[in-house]
């Protein structure tokens, strides 16, 4: 017997991965999504590849019961709807920034505040991989951020393997796509601007910084670039620990850490075009890739780690969550392979 | 009970395709791929989407006993095994050009001749939209090319209506990605050379020219342009129909063709991003597009038609007759809705 | 002795290209860049290549006097403001369509109309290569439009050769980039969804076809695609002539035609990876290739035509409409070679 | 009267940025272009921008006297070659890694050895911007290399300000385009594999850690990624000073080395979409773009450094150091601004 699930916040890119995951799901039936700007129009108005999905958004002020919503939302509209939401459903996926962190004084600090600060407490991260053991039975479940879900999934295991403690030095220079700024465009975001760039939009101070500062317990050097590719974020983490450590080091932090993962795999060296992650590799799935390298004339570790920010690092991550919460197979509906050769992905 | 699939080939990116789709396809088991120059190799070493994939290629001249082989070799390989291939399979599907056209004539003419046009008889050529009825059983099995099969899908509806006969004048002007030069490089594909191009490639004479001939029966003026993407065909044909014809007539010659065919999709105006046939649209998956548009003043019809190269115009329309052919569901494995957005496909 | 040059509509991306040209010109000293929405921001700001020049853009109700003005503006604006124009400069280059056919009915029919038709018979269209000697002493100069130059420029010899008389039928497809759209974004030009398409965006009554007809004399079956790049305007011209043509016979048309010109080139096979005109080949410089082949089976003859849009298709072509009219070197202040390699051009 | 100029390896993509540079210099006449592959076929062949340019491509064996040789050979040729090029011309300018560094163990270190050391002492780096007064009357000149360029552009100003020393904790990571892979092919760099890529690939070890360790006396922690552009070269310093630095310290420390450059700009903040330096804003230029901020939360200053690894980084510096040398106006034949928009530069 299917689950019926909602998406609310259907037109945007994020919110159009859902309605393919969860149309393609076993265990779910999607009954409604939302959307302001194209009430009564079909999905596939909107969202291309699916034309064949026989669906119209409706008004988000009309919120049908179902078993589980999704709010793929801007920041700050689920804080302001979240009672709505938690009315219309046994379970909440929240896909915005607005249930990460788990004190009010973050979001004084890195938002605009917060509305609701009551529920803090009562939402779950989720980030599988790190803290899927929270997730059984959680109503209330904040995916976590792309950006920082390319960056905690590099580090934790030098956490883990005692090889980062929080003290140390760690910079990461992250390059993202397009996608990420989300639908609707903007002269920033035109193509004859947009294509071909190595651009600087975070150089410091992005919020991402709280969440991974709150979950690796680690203060990151954080810069952001754009760069010309629509779908993928690619960490690249230089660490610089306290000891030395080897490359086999590594390979026993990461492998215990992740070989048991459905979804991570260790691409470090080797032969071949594709040696270390890439947004490239993993785009369109929700697959992570983590590597790394050792540079003993620096004293430093570098590690990268590459992911689809709308898959692992939002809407692929919401459904595993999601997946783990109601007692599914981790993998259900999250089991495409990605593309070899994909152009810009 | 599934059946065993090898693929011969396997590390070219037709092979990947093909790889990615039996492996995860519910009838099927690949239990061989070859490679020469991987041999040994994992095919995760090759295709980073199949890392996951336990499977190293073998040596093409030692072939398992399989009950379905695809050949994704390139042209004039297969003709040159064809024994090989039935000796190992009770089914053959092949990709190449080597067994789609009926008479060695046109081999002479358009190829460097046929070594076996005993085959050419027993042959099939499969393009389920147009001739699946001929498919159940066939033991030899001719996948149609990536741009004739996008003209064909495109002009058909026509001939079924009786809009065109095959004398009237029809331009063909295909724009195609970078996947279509298959792996390996070289000079004039480099990615400094290669990016950004609108190239003629195949100004006249391509070979593809006599694949429509034969199917649809129509002298095509056919020219090939390269554009900035990996994947995708994207057919434009410029129509000149004898007598004058409505878009209200188009659209009730498409909904007759395709209305019940489960990968074709009619777009030809209407609102959004996406009005007409896109490669985009379509890309990784098996969904083909068709759209069109009256010009009266120069008595013109302009039909779009686009595809993925690599799925409905390469493994998936091999995948999709076997499927026919075996008696499976149509859509066996082939169910991937395509992304949105995505980058250059 | 430097005549003095503005440019309404400076913001644009056509503006900004004027601005480059006319900053590097011998013979014109710009003092004026108007932009109702940068007013007082410095040139540098909004067109980061121009940094380093001493200039800031002044609101366009306030024209200062000079020798030549060149109007960067919408369609339409300038026939609204023309007395302004000609008040301010003893010669107005317009880069829109306002002036460039000769017809009150023609913008009845593919405009909205025209409010200063008696302009129209004043006005001379600018192609330098078809009708140079109309511009010298001309007052007010209306550049040809981009996709009608590339096309004009690559049929013209036909017509001059008497292998086309205006009877035959002829298919022009045409492939753009996404500086066509103009600055300011727009959903449909966001990154995410304009990088790497082949989108019909004109399948049909594209208003080039009236400037095309107008000059030729032919009327054309006209076609526009959106492709991946930002610069360039390639027109692939499917022509039928009334009887059998050479090779030697388009070398002889074409030789005679361009063989003197400038910026004119002629690609049409040999060796190498460029062997067409291709948009790459000339982005950023005011060079026009062409190029062509026979198709004796079909009876037609395919040519290839490239330009960049915002230089031969706009800003260089009023740039060298200038230097004729004044009588000035014509490739005065036009001598960018262009790059190699460069991108997406 | 204008000196007599040869190229070295013209067909190659530094080569041909040679070629187009200085056939439009004012001082040089180019008369001899050399290509082993090549030998005899235009340079226009090769290089589609420069079809105009009457000039083949000659035996490398066969070297004329020249005033000036500009040598742009993969890098372990000119070492092998060099009493040739001695002959040949008063003035040799080398764009090889192989006579920067000054002392022997250092190409022991990092290259593989060398053939002829005792020029290394005899040579002069050239980074105009840096060293400028060490290149007039120059006979051996070896310009500098791209990433190290950008690199030590970004940070030189840091270190005449003393808010650098050497002894500081600095990350570079570099986002790089395809053509610093050099013209030819080969797997990694087909499009389909190579474009839309954020690639790693120099994650530790890049060989210019040498050319900024001995020039700017400080070892940095550098990684190399490989981005969709063709031309660019995007530096992002992640430098940890020992105390508090403003951005008002910056703008003070840049503002002293660069405001009277004629080549480098400052961009750091300001309205616009351009508010950083990127490789777009410069492609195809001779300029370099600095900017900074401060990240106090880290104790961090974030620096970023753009160029087009092909001018500045390479051809344009190349000539920028013979102007130099040779007395000439530093901006002669230097003088396009670059394009806006640009695709992928």
């Amino acid at each position: 017997m299917t689950l019926e699930a909602s998406v609310v916040g259907g037109s945007g890119f994020t919110g159009g991965e859902l309605l393919r995951l969860l149309s393609g799901h076993p265990e779910f039936a999607v009954t409604q999504a939302t959307s302001r700007s194209y009430d009564g129009k079909t999905v596939g108005s909107v969202h291309p590849n699916l034309r064949g999905l026989d669906l119209r958004f409706s008004d988000p002020t009309d919120l049908d019961s179902v078993d589980v919503l999704f709010a793929a939302t801007p920041h700050g509209v689920s804080m302001e709807q979240i009672d709505e939401f938690e009315d219309a459903a046994d379970t909440v996926v929240d896909l915005s920034a607005d249930f990460r962190l788990s004190q009010e004084s973050q979001y004084d600090e890195w938002y605009d505040g917060h509305v609701c600060p009551e529920y803090l407490e009562k939402s779950e991260y989720a980030l599988p991989e790190i803290n899927r053991e929270n997730l059984p039975g959680a109503d209330l479940i904040a995916a976590g951020g792309c950006n920082a879900t390319a960056t905690i999934l590099g580090l934790k295991p030098l956490f883990d393997a005692d090889i980062l403690s929080g003290d140390e030095q760690v910079v990461v220079d992250v390059k993202v796509g397009s996608s990420e700024g989300g639908a609707g465009g903007g002269e920033a975001s035109s193509h004859p601007e947009r294509s071909g760039i190595v651009r600087p939009y975070a150089p410091t101070g992005h919020r991402h910084e709280a969440e991974i500062e709150e979950f690796l317990g680690l203060s990151v050097s954080f810069t952001v670039h754009a760069v010309d590719m629509t779908r993928g974020a690619a960490a690249t983490c230089h660490v610089f620990p306290d000891g030395p450590v080897s490359k086999g080091d590594l390979w026993g932090a990461y492998r215990e850490s992740y070989e048991d993962e459905p979804f991570m795999r260790m691409v470090a060296g080797g032969s071949g075009v594709y040696r270390y992650p890439e947004p490239k590799a993993v785009a369109g799935s929700n697959f992570g890739e983590v590597g790394f390298e050792v540079d003993p004339g620096n004293k430093r570790l570098v590690v990268f780690s590459a992911i689809d920010n709308m898959m692992k690092g939002s809407a692929g991550q919401a459904v595993h969550a999601a997946n783990v919460a109601l007692g599914f197979e981790e993998t259900a509906g999250l089991d495409f392979a990605g593309l070899h050769p994909v152009g810009a992905p």
